[in-house]
């Protein structure tokens, strides 16, 4: 079974991008940085992409941005991925990663976006939320989950303090 | 000069309470409980509560919730409080807390609303926030500040995570 986890970063009022999808800041360099590109390094094989997270990267000219991973962009009006490492899912977000949990590897990253996070948490599917909180407010912005989901007692299991102020909390769903 | 810090519980999503004014989900024992009214004993000398904070405790009969400390409801629309050791300002918030944090003393303890804190922050009165975050999701409900704020970096000073998952977090307003 692989886990899916929810690894994303957020502001200390719980957003985890402006409304406008960007993230100006947050701390983009540093120990967490590291510490993150090895996380996804060593324990995802798999990343789940809402649309808009995945044309957040596109803008910049990033069409294959986990290459050592299976990648899906999970979204029912993209007509297509511009690039061959990069699946496109449109059917039911719900089934396709019941079944990617069934298969055996590493975790599956979920990077976001808040709706897809939201859909994928209310069916149960969220093992685990890692949360990286970056020392400031944004005031408003995209929340967490986009979409209600209901109250949820988390198991605190791992964190880290950074000199920069970031602390990085990993939660394990309690079930 | 009185600090003034914004002192309170949220959900890793970002909650401060649900939308009814309710708590349940927040831990209420534990060694995070003792340093927390080990900090309102020693730290504060002053305490500012919005009129729905005040509100929540006189539902369960508390008119004088830190009788040892100065006492202030913060509402235009309360007629009067049930205690003499509680005092109501109808005034303007701004100008009241000015004049408070200018006397010399211990720590303003803002304990909330969300609504208090966003005026309080909005006039660059928050000297520092103290996160007690939960683990717990609340998936809705009253956020860290009711009322747009501006995006602001924060200095984390202090941090401590809990046996029960608790995590505190002190951070400075960066000006």
């Amino acid at each position: 079974m692989r886990k899916l986890k929810y690894h994303v970063a957020s502001t200390l009022d719980g957003f985890i991008a402006h409304q406008d999808h960007t993230i100006d800041g947050f701390i983009g360099e540093g120990e967490h940085v590291t510490d993150y590109l090895q996380s996804l390094k060593n324990d995802y094989g798999v990343v789940l992409m809402g649309r808009r997270t995945y044309e957040f990267g596109l803008q910049f000219g990033v069409t294959n941005p986990y290459p050592w991973m299976k990648q899906y962009v999970i979204s029912r009006t993209m007509k297509g991925i511009p690039d061959p490492n990069v699946e496109l899912i449109a059917g039911d977000v719900v089934d396709f990663v019941k079944e990617l949990k069934a298969e055996t590897g590493k975790s599956i990253y979920l990077c976001g976006g808040a709706s897809l996070a939201a859909a994928l948490f209310v069916a149960d599917l969220v093992d685990e939320i890692i949360l990286k909180l970056n020392p400031v407010l944004f005031g408003s912005g995209i929340p967490l989950f986009s979409g209600t989901i209901k109250q949820t007692e988390m198991e605190l299991t791992d964190s880290k303090i950074y000199g920069s102020g970031v602390v990085l909390l990993q939660y394990r769903v309690k079930r």
